[in-house]
């Protein structure tokens, strides 16, 4: 009897595991074309359920063709089952396009050495969870709900929750930049904010200039653009101007992409009066420029240095692009894109046809924990919890293995550079003993080999950090004797 | 004095405002080149604040290269100041691409007649959000984040949150859809679900089939990506199979797009016999399916009927995009895309391109509303309210305007042709009385004129419904004296 190997669970409709049962019968042949099921009295007593979940399952399997039912006679299978037997397998890998293959190609997560348990893992620069303020959070939830509800979560509108954008332009206002004939656009975070811009105002095969090493993720949309990456090498102290100049010269440069507040990976801040001279280079040869203002609020003291979008005043040349995901809530994914209004105008439409606008929800409630004062208190103990690892992790590398320079002031990572080695080999020598980070290649804009490390700082213990140093310079004694 | 014009306010920082007006001072050229400013203790005295400020905002403008110090000298207005002065306009209009200008030419909420207060407006069919049910979300909310706040508030990934992929998964089941081989992504919405499939299986010049007329959305993001829209009619019943099978044989169609759980505009369901014949011509001609499960959950009478994505069993010829947001929270911004392995995967690699993953938060409050019960009792008061005016509607129709035909069982809308009108010649009429509708050629392929209309109901009184029909029927009357 077909039934008998049929066992309930409490887990799914009655009906609906009577209906797989008899499809799964059918797949396997033993139901076979035009055979007769049995009457729904019949079955609900034989598996000792309610007719009606019987009848349900019937008429299910009827409108999806699988069987059909002859007053007075009975259901029966059809002889249609071609869809449920017949296969159509068609092959996926060899349909996607150039876009989605670079995509793919170029998503290190997928080619990366993947975290395992018991790894002192130096690879990451997300915020450390337990730093979030949840109470905080949790009450301007509960404040923006009260209020406005049935509002925050509806539609909304492509540029964004308008109080959110208002505290945007005082926040910006206070950092000196003159917002009067620019406007926001809120973003699924920096990268939709990066991918917005690329994607409206860029072609294959422009120039673009940047800082070498920049931003892994900036490296990866600027590919998958197909733009032709220039970069300008970073000293100590920032960006060559010599060689920024000249390359602004020597090329048709489209666009600059620049990270002047915390360059990723090296964690250099560069100072106002350097500045200062950046922006008038990129004016001078009329170059515009996209500011990346990551992690802008980490820096230990508090005086702010001026974004490069302050320089532009009135004028138009800087394209800012904010985000708190370093600090707050990255899991939220809200940042903002600062621009001459007709870009906002423009890059409003090309949203709505990414995802119509960014959660309601989401810009509500950060909003409301950004007027709270609890944005102030997080960032004062977000600085000094990674001051502290920061600099611990300068005194461990001093102590055990003592590299060519250390980079960067603030932040959760330092970076490395260590003589006549190259990073590649070290990591895959540092995984046999399970400690990872983040090699110098991956932020280099041509993807060269380099002797240089990023270690990030803030998802780890201070034990760790000295016990992954530690084993990282011993795997350099080693590389050096081999 | 030039600084006897500065009036402090208490909203913002003293030694921002102090900054803003000597930056502006300079601006006017009331302070020139090299000019000296007031001693630190000097200036505080005259303001009256405290010399600290005074000090702040010399730092932060020294910093940004407006002023500088000479050591016991005192601080002066440097005579490089061309950034602050000298113009940079840059003709951002000139600037964007083809896509981008694409983008901006097809977003018709920039063209459209706008919402004015007092219009009864039949344009919109985003849910009431009167229906919401806020206390519910509210205690999802607050489980959630109890559970599990650290985690969701930090960075998740691509594909989705776990636990919301697994509900989908039975979820799925439950309609008779085989996930075995499958996988889900979590997308921002319907919106990105379709934009991350066109995005990465389709080129520019390739044909995509779809019903006509269909979802304005999708006919803007297939335009976007240069597909060429071989629209096959619709009858009462749906797509027409005669025509189908005809452009399914000769035309080279790389992929169809189909809503046949809810066509919108029409709002026709395909019953299930019908459902399983397209499936099968689809296999036929091996064209794979976008499947747009729009509404599903909106049927007034609780038996579902299987999508598409049911009779493709193991195969792999359905690409299923799902969305709750016309009945639960569209301001947040989750929906799905159910797939081929190989194809999640591949639009993982995309997704992460566009915005790294949708917002952990939505995710795991939807998880958890959707889990708790609460989502089957708002399906049952949603239907019910909806339904009470959808019958309204038209019965008004009928005693009003007796149109051709009115269409769709169900939902937020209704979908009415008028002989022998040109409904966007009705609608410029119907606007002078404060009433609008969408015009039938926003859901034509070829954006063709048409003698239909979709008067959405979700978010009028019944008041409005009786009122704004009578109005449009005495429009049509005027139209056809003309």
């Amino acid at each position: 009897m077909i039934f008998s190997n049929l066992k309930l669970n409490s887990n799914e409709p009655i009906y609906y595991q009577i209906e797989k049962h008899i499809k799964k019968t059918i797949e396997n042949g033993i139901l076979s074309s035009n055979s007769k099921l049995p009457a729904t009295r019949e079955l609900s007593k034989i598996i000792g359920v309610s007719r009606n979940s019987v009848i349900t399952a019937y008429e299910n399997l009827e409108l999806e063709g699988v069987v059909y039912t002859i007053k007075g006679k009975g259901t029966f299978v059809t002889d249609k089952n071609i869809a449920l037997k017949g296969e159509w397998n068609i092959e996926w890998e060899k349909k996607s396009n150039e876009y989605a293959d670079l995509s793919c190609y170029l998503d290190t997560v997928k080619s990366e050495i993947p975290w395992e348990r018991g790894m002192i893992s130096f690879k990451s620069i997300s915020p450390d969870g337990e730093l979030f303020d949840v109470e905080e959070f949790k009450k301007a939830f509960l404040n923006r709900i009260a209020l406005e509800g049935h509002k925050i979560l509806n539609y909304g509108y492509a540029q964004g929750y308008k109080p959110l954008i208002d505290y945007l332009h005082l926040y910006m206002n206070k950092k000196g930049v003159n917002t009067d004939n620019k406007d926001f656009i809120i973003t699924n975070g920096f990268t939709e904010g990066l991918q917005l811009i690329l994607s409206s105002y860029t072609n294959a095969g422009d120039n673009i200039l940047c800082e070498n090493p920049t931003h892994n993720t900036s490296i990866k949309l600027m590919k998958l653009h197909k733009l032709n990456l220039i970069g300008v090498d970073i000293a100590e102290d920032g960006i060559d101007l010599m060689e920024l100049e000249y390359k602004l010269k020597n090329n048709q440069i489209k666009i600059g992409y620049l990270t002047p507040s915390y360059n990723n990976p090296t964690g250099i801040v560069i100072n106002g009066e350097k500045r200062f001279k950046i922006y008038n280079l990129f004016k001078q040869y009329n170059v515009p420029i996209i500011e990346d203002g990551f992690n802008e609020e980490l820096h230990y003291n508090n005086s702010h240095i001026a974004p490069l979008a302050a320089f532009d005043g009135k004028n138009n040349g800087v394209i800012y692009i904010g985000s708190f995901s370093k600090i707050l809530f990255p899991g939220i994914r809200v940042g903002w894109v600062l621009a001459d209004k007709k870009i906002v105008d423009t890059l409003e439409s090309v949203k709505r046809c990414y995802n119509i606008h960014t959660s309601f929800l989401d810009q509500a409630i950060l909003y409301e924990y950004l007027r709270s004062g609890a944005f102030e208190k997080q960032i004062k103990r977000t600085r000094k919890y990674y001051k502290e690892k920061h600099d611990f992790a300068i005194k461990c590398l001093d102590k055990y293995l003592k590299p060519k320079y250390i980079w960067g002031e603030y932040g959760m990572h330092v970076y490395i550079a260590i003589e006549g080695i190259d990073s590649r080999k070290l990591l895959q020598k540092c995984y046999e003993r399970k400690v990872i980070f983040a090699p110098g290649d991956i932020f280099d804009v041509n993807n060269e080999k380099t002797d240089t490390l990023r270690l990030g700082l803030s998802r780890i213990t201070m034990e760790e950090i000295e016990e992954g140093i530690r084993i990282i310079s011993e795997c350099v004694d080693e590389l050096k004797i081999q």
